[in-house]
């Protein structure tokens, strides 16, 4: 057996074991005295569109084959034509390769790009898994923790960045923290790539995450990485945006001047299929070419990003104020974010400690739940907030 | 880059290159006038239930929700309850895991399973893709050639394995041979393993690749490498016996008496997540549920094995006798398989040469086509065996 999945298997996963004493705790006292916001998974109904979408696609004699590799090109070519349209570069269908998932997306870029010995920079905070990706490729991870509000520190970062760089991995809207990456880090990221790929002689690749890009709420879209920085591998899942995180369906993009472009697919491609993927479920690939530009209707994640981050920082939370993606990121009142996570549960809230996500002192709050849990914690978080301010003076 | 993906990229791939070229041939002289035997994939019907489970999985508001990494609990326990009736085993849902389709499954068990400097033995003929999943993982495949029959050789077997072997993989019914695995066959197997497991101190696991269990001809069941071996991992799809192969749903099954067992489903389980799959397509997942046991009508297979391996042997060719899945394996009348499938083009005979399959010298014709090409072919055959065997004289 492989000693990384022994010893992942021993870590324990707050969010988890905090999702799993949830349900326990709900099937104890009734789910609605429980206020869970554990879990980042979409609430917002899947358009209608979609599922008209489903019932055509079953209707096609071809809609169980496998798809080729890189995903239907019918697909293909209504994600290029979105995203050139976004972005205002010319992306061809040639560009986009379909994947199983964001999971699915960002562990092929990993396996393709990192070999052992090679580093892969996350900005901090991040998504858990982004370490079992990298890892699992034989990649070492660098933490390159943020400014005090959740933009990156550039300096940390052209520090971290070594001859092993091979990749910079980010999240915009970001998971946990809600931050955007703004368009004056994005150009900070994208001149320190460039002068570091010019000092090794081999380029340093920005694998952009992007899931959470729809749900952006100050603002009509978030900066594009693409569009700062050419070296750029974008990754994208509908799971979000249409709420479908189940069927597991999402595309890679590559910037048409990418360095070593067509290694890079070929790699791309190849890592896909050594991973086992084949190719992405079929029919989700024919249901989604009508709706490559949609959104679900997010209306509640914005009024619930107002509601709770409105409540907390009334109470005297000190709150990193939302953008994006559905996660309010709450500094710590005690200096552990376990121990207060812990002793949030004696309200019956749960709340993420932050240490999973690379950066401890926080805790993450999924706001992706129904308006009444928000409005019926206030209770909970008062006495919570009692508790705490008074200990804190 | 992965110089492994690089060297892969540049491999040529005779399945792939003579599908793109009999597909540029359909397009210059017309679909009917060739003889495309190049591509395995079903052709018969799903099944009706099938549509129906979908239909009413739509219905349930959490279809398009994540499903637990390891799969959906009712199916983990409708896939149990079958393989307990099937194999007289014991085998509770704790003991499957729902997976992206089977080349997701042996991917996932090939980088639970090895570590760098592991060997994996794989019985020739063999899926062209098992050496990439083993690879791929950091092993090293170490082939095992076949007797005439296509049953392997225990002999040569035994001498295969060494200290460093971890796993042995298995294929029945196989793909490229359509041989079934006997009874005998698997006993030696499992003697083998047994034997040198004892040996060196640590489990030889085997690892048996399962897709066309239900395609299999001359007896009610294929003989169960599960049944005769503790050390057995089972990998099944759907994707052939429910005509699916797009959706990428399948799973694996451990042997209750596996050795190490919490330990390799911790390391299978902690594989997928770490290979990005997160868990399998979540409505497919739930549209399989009442069809476990289910099996598509596969008598265009049976009428098509009986039609071409009669004219095929009628015209003189050398054939193995076909028991499962839908392939012919037929003896190259030229001692070089790829210039004898050259050859066959000339006749808009599409025949894949073996080589790709880890045995020179065969063609494997798939027969999952319709029997009116079967039949239109003969004229053909006919022209090549004069040709063929002319020269032979």
């Amino acid at each position: 057996m492989q000693e990384k999945y022994i010893r992942w298997g021993r870590q324990k996963n707050c969010m988890r074991e905090l999702t799993a004493y949830g349900n326990a705790r709900k099937a104890e006292i009734g789910a609605d005295r429980v206020f869970d916001f554990s879990l980042g998974s979409p609430s917002a109904p899947v358009p209608k569109p979609v599922w008209e979408a489903m019932r055509e696609a079953m209707k096609r004699p071809d809609v169980h084959e496998k798809t080729p590799p890189a995903g239907l090109s019918a697909l293909r070519e209504a994600v290029a034509e979105n995203l050139s349209g976004r972005y205002g570069l010319d992306l061809t269908a040639e560009l986009v390769q379909i994947v199983t998932g964001a999971a699915g997306g960002l562990a092929v870029c990993a396996n393709a790009l990192l070999k052992p010995g090679d580093e892969a920079i996350v900005l901090a905070p991040y998504f858990t898994e982004y370490r079992v990706f990298i890892e699992g490729a034989g990649g070492t991870v660098v933490e390159v923790p943020p400014l005090a509000d959740m933009q990156p520190d550039l300096k940390a970062l052209r520090a971290a960045i070594s001859e092993k760089t091979r990749l910079v991995l980010v999240n915009t809207p970001n998971n946990p923290s809600g931050a955007i990456l703004s368009k004056k880090s994005l150009t900070g990221i994208a001149n320190a790539l460039r002068k570091a790929g010019e000092r090794y002689g081999r380029p340093i690749y920005l694998l952009s995450d992007e899931p959470y890009r729809e749900l952006c709420y100050d603002r009509k879209a978030i900066p594009a990485p693409m569009a700062a920085y050419e070296n750029t591998i974008l990754c994208y899942s509908f799971s979000k945006s249409l709420s479908l995180p189940g069927e597991r369906i999402g595309y890679l993009t590559v910037h048409p001047q990418l360095t070593d472009r067509e290694a890079v697919q070929r790699a791309l491609l190849d890592a896909a299929v050594s991973l086992g993927y084949c190719a992405a479920p079929s029919l989700m690939q024919h249901a989604i070419v009508p709706c490559v530009g949609m959104t679900a209707d997010i209306t509640r994640y914005r009024k619930n990003r107002a509601l709770l981050y409105g409540m907390l920082t009334e109470l005297g939370f000190d709150c990193v104020r939302p953008q994006g993606a559905f996660y309010l990121f709450v500094k710590s009142p005690l200096p552990d974010a376990k121990a207060f996570s812990e002793a949030a549960k004696r309200y019956e809230l749960l709340l993420v400690p932050s240490d999973d996500f690379g950066l401890p002192g926080y805790l993450r709050l999924a706001y992706c739940v129904p308006e009444e849990t928000i409005r019926r914690s206030e209770a909970a978080f008062r006495a919570l907030a009692e508790e705490f301010g008074r200990r804190k003076d």
